[in-house]
């Protein structure tokens, strides 16, 4: 059971965008540089933060992504999906009703167990994400990190977004 | 992010073994005939089990696979790492200290904030399947499948274990 690796990319992009002013944009090309990415790879995972509203895309001579919403509106859990996909870890292919010991169908019409318990982790995984904002993200960074972050990528504008 | 899909198989099969006598051993292949499953594939699977301390493997001619311990005291996390491992689905990179936004070395005595949010997100997931055992599945199975696996693997045999 892996995450996409581009969910740890994504989630810092948004974090960084997270500490600027919240008019300011910038470039796939800056982000990935900032903490060494592949550009390429970076900018796919950045078109799925925009799918899913996490950021915005603008264009022109000073276009490039921001947040699309407050940072207290950014779940983990959008960030993760968005780049990882929403499907659930466990696939249950019914092999209760496969074989010699196949069950009847009238069985079979409650979720199989196992398939349940499955998915209520899955659920409480997905809960867990779903409780951490990336405000509660940039509360927790060592405090000197949003300085830097504004000074090397805004010109140390310090107006919150 | 996928489970591997050894453990429907393995999860499975422990729930058809928690079903029989506790001196019941079923061969591999018969387990893999139950549920039509590819037998080679599923012999891995089992020795997981075994190493893990939910399958016992007893050799002879009545032998095959039992269960090591009362169903009451195997979870499903249990056998659920047993065959996918117990790493986190997440992988911190440490992509912090990298490139141009680099963190200083002083700034990251702690655990990266993000990699925290998912490792508690994992241990959601691993606490919900440690708090299910082996016999809250077989409580809850349709009534009927427990004297069917008896019919069909121990001969009707209904002394449980």
């Amino acid at each position: 059971m892996r995450v996409n690796r581009g969910v740890e990319w994504a989630a810092h992009c948004a974090a960084l965008l997270a500490a600027l002013p919240q008019d300011v944009s910038v470039p796939a090309a800056t982000l990935a540089e900032f903490h060494d990415l592949p550009a390429p790879y970076l900018a796919k995972q950045l078109q799925a933060l925009v799918r899913a509203g996490v950021l915005s895309a603008t264009t022109g001579p000073r276009g490039g992504f921001r947040l699309a919403r407050p940072a207290a509106e950014i779940t983990l859990l959008r960030m993760v999906e968005a780049v990882d996909g929403a499907a659930s870890p466990y696939e249950c292919r019914e092999i209760r009703q496969r074989g010699r010991g196949a069950l009847p169908p009238e069985d079979c019409r409650d979720r199989c167990v196992l398939a349940a318990k499955m998915a209520a982790a899955h659920e409480a995984w997905r809960q867990t994400l779903a409780d951490v904002t990336l405000a509660d993200v940039l509360a927790e960074i060592p405090p000197t990190a949003p300085a830097r972050t504004r000074s090397i990528l805004a010109g140390g504008r310090s107006d919150a977004s």
